[in-house]
Order: structure tokens, then sequence, then C-alpha cells
């Protein structure tokens, strides 16, 4: 029932089975509903969450209101505002999901009390930090010096399948182009 | 003598003096020139830096061949491609003296070996990912989002004095603007 976070755990530490059961206990459970808000910018991002079906995207509203999606978190992905979470102050960017999602999460004082019991976890958790960091670094880069196709190609690269799973405005927008123009690239990709 | 770093381990972990001395051995000290490359773009970068004296930039070059520079790291500050360090693979920014510098340094394997010996310090580089990844989330969003002038503030107030001791060209680059509008700018705040 466990096992797809259990999984993920175990890419980075080498949990023992009571260990396994300790862990978590630290993390709730939950279904959400499509186009639920679990983080509005501006609010603390009090949980992290680990997305064990669905989808959630993270976006920054600019000053003029628009969306700007930063990135898609399907099944067996991480997803937080790391500034927020970790320093408790009001998050620069939100947290939707984008279909019907079962998410689990843990706060940070459990966050905190899992790094006393299993102290392992500062080491998974670091790493998580590092991809993200690395994941966040690519998007500015890609945004800045790649073109619309580079980009795109990149995200079909990284999510493969979620094209068909998500729609078109959302895509758009993660990659900084109007639907149109990416409805024109989708043409020419399949030739 | 190393009581800079100590007292930047500190802010994180508690270790006992035996552990001090534990830590300080997995790190080295060197002496390094002004205009001296620690790190070229497109290199696997292998160390961490800690700043004892001096200043350090980082930078992205862009595929024109024009320099943007990411960050500045004076005394008490750790500098790093943090993506390419912690993965082994080539490094998108580069890393500059811009002042006669002295530097802590580690590698990957020292510090995994750290991380072993005294495992609190999984926790502080948990904590200095966060805190890297925080300043490169506010740069991206104040580049995207900010004026000119917010930035320039920005920068005065998270380096005091640090505006006299970098070539004007720098900081210029730094905020994305010209020399001749951060002068500009220059004159106007005096008033």
């Amino acid at each position: 029932m466990h096992q797809l976070i259990l999984n993920n755990f175990a890419l980075h530490v080498a949990l023992a089975p009571h260990e396994q059961e300790q862990a978590l206990a630290f993390f709730q459970l939950r279904e959400v509903k499509k186009r639920t808000w679990l983080l509005h910018a501006g609010k603390n991002g009090r949980y992290i969450y680990f997305v064990k079906s669905g989808c959630l995207r993270m976006l920054y509203t600019d000053k003029s209101g628009e969306e700007h999606n930063i990135g898609f978190y399907p099944e067996n992905w991480w997803v937080c505002d790391i500034v927020s979470f970790f320093n408790e102050k009001p998050a620069s960017n939100a947290i939707q999901t984008l279909e019907n999602s079962e998410v689990y999460y843990i706060s940070l004082p459990q966050l905190e009390t899992l790094f006393q019991t299993i102290p392992k976890f500062e080491r998974f958790f670091r790493i998580l930090t590092q991809n993200g960091f690395e994941l966040y670094q690519r998007r500015i880069t890609s945004q800045l010096y790649k073109s619309a196709e580079e980009r795109y190609l990149e995200f079909r690269k990284c999510h493969p399948g979620l094209e068909q799973r998500i729609a078109q405005k959302h895509i758009a927008s993660y990659l900084g182009i109007t639907p149109a123009f990416l409805s024109m690239m989708r043409k020419e990709s399949r030739v």
C-alpha cells in the first residue's frame, strides 16, 4: 500500500523494516479533488507533499495577475515551496492539484522529530533539496537561454506521457509561450 | 585562527571541541590571487568553498559569450555550483576571485567521510543547500519581477560595504543593467 513512498526513500537511504514503519507514521495521507489549492502564495507552506497518485503544479503569479507554471509533480514526485517551508515564511509560489490526487504530507515539526528519530532522513532531505535546486536551476537557465522548441522537448523527456494528462494552457504557461504556439510546435514535432 | 569557519558551523550545529578539530581536518585552506578561476563552466565543480577573506563571484556565460554575475561571496560565505558538485557533472557556472582571497575547501569524497564521521554535518549542509536555494530563488524572482532600483537596494542590503570593493561592471552585470545606468542610480540614491 505504501510501496511507492518506501521505494522513493530507498533511492537515497537504506531503512530497516522497523524504520520504514516508524517513518511512515510521521506522514499523513489524504485524497484531494482536482483544482484544490494546497498552498496559496503569501501563506506559509506548512507541508512537504509526496504524490501517490494524480498530478500537482507549482506556480508563480506575477504583479499583473498572470500565472507562470514553475513545475508539474505527478506520482512519485515531491513538491513544496522549499524556502517557505523551512524558513516558516510566506510562500512566493502556490501549489494546486491538476487531477484528483492522493498525497502524503509532513509538517516541519513532524519532520524535525523524524530527523531526531531517524537521522538518516537528514541525508534524504538534503538530497531532495539538492535535486530541487537542480530542477529549479535548469528551469531558469532553460527559460533564459534555450528556445521554446528545446524547452518543449526537455519537458517531454522529463515527464513522459504527462502531456496527454494536463491542459494545453498549463504546458504553454510552463514553457512561457502561447497555447497557439505550443499547438504549432506539437504539430511540427509529429513529423 | 579558524574562528570564522567554526562560528559559521555553530550557526546550524553544536559541535564538541573534539568534533570541531575533527571537522577542520577535512578542510584545506589556500591563498588565491585576485582574478583566479576556481571553477570553469563545463568542468566538474570539485570543491565547496568557504571564504575566510577576500571575495569571489559566480557567473554564467551565455551563448554569445556575455557574462552574467549570479552572486558575490565575501568573507563568511559558502560558494559552490551545488548541482555540479553533488552530481559530479559539468558546471553551468564559473567561480572566480575578485580580490586576493583565502578559502577553505572540501571535496565530495572528503565531505562524504565527514558525514560518516560527524553525521550532524548532513544537517549543516542540508541547511546550507536550502539557503542557497532561497538566494537563487530570490535572485531569479528579482530579475524577473523587480525594477533595477529595487534590485540595487536589495544588493546593498545583502552585502553592506561590498559596493566599494568590487568593480562597477560586476555589480551592473549582477543587476542586469549597464554600468552607465548603475552610475546614474548611485547618484540618485545619494540624495
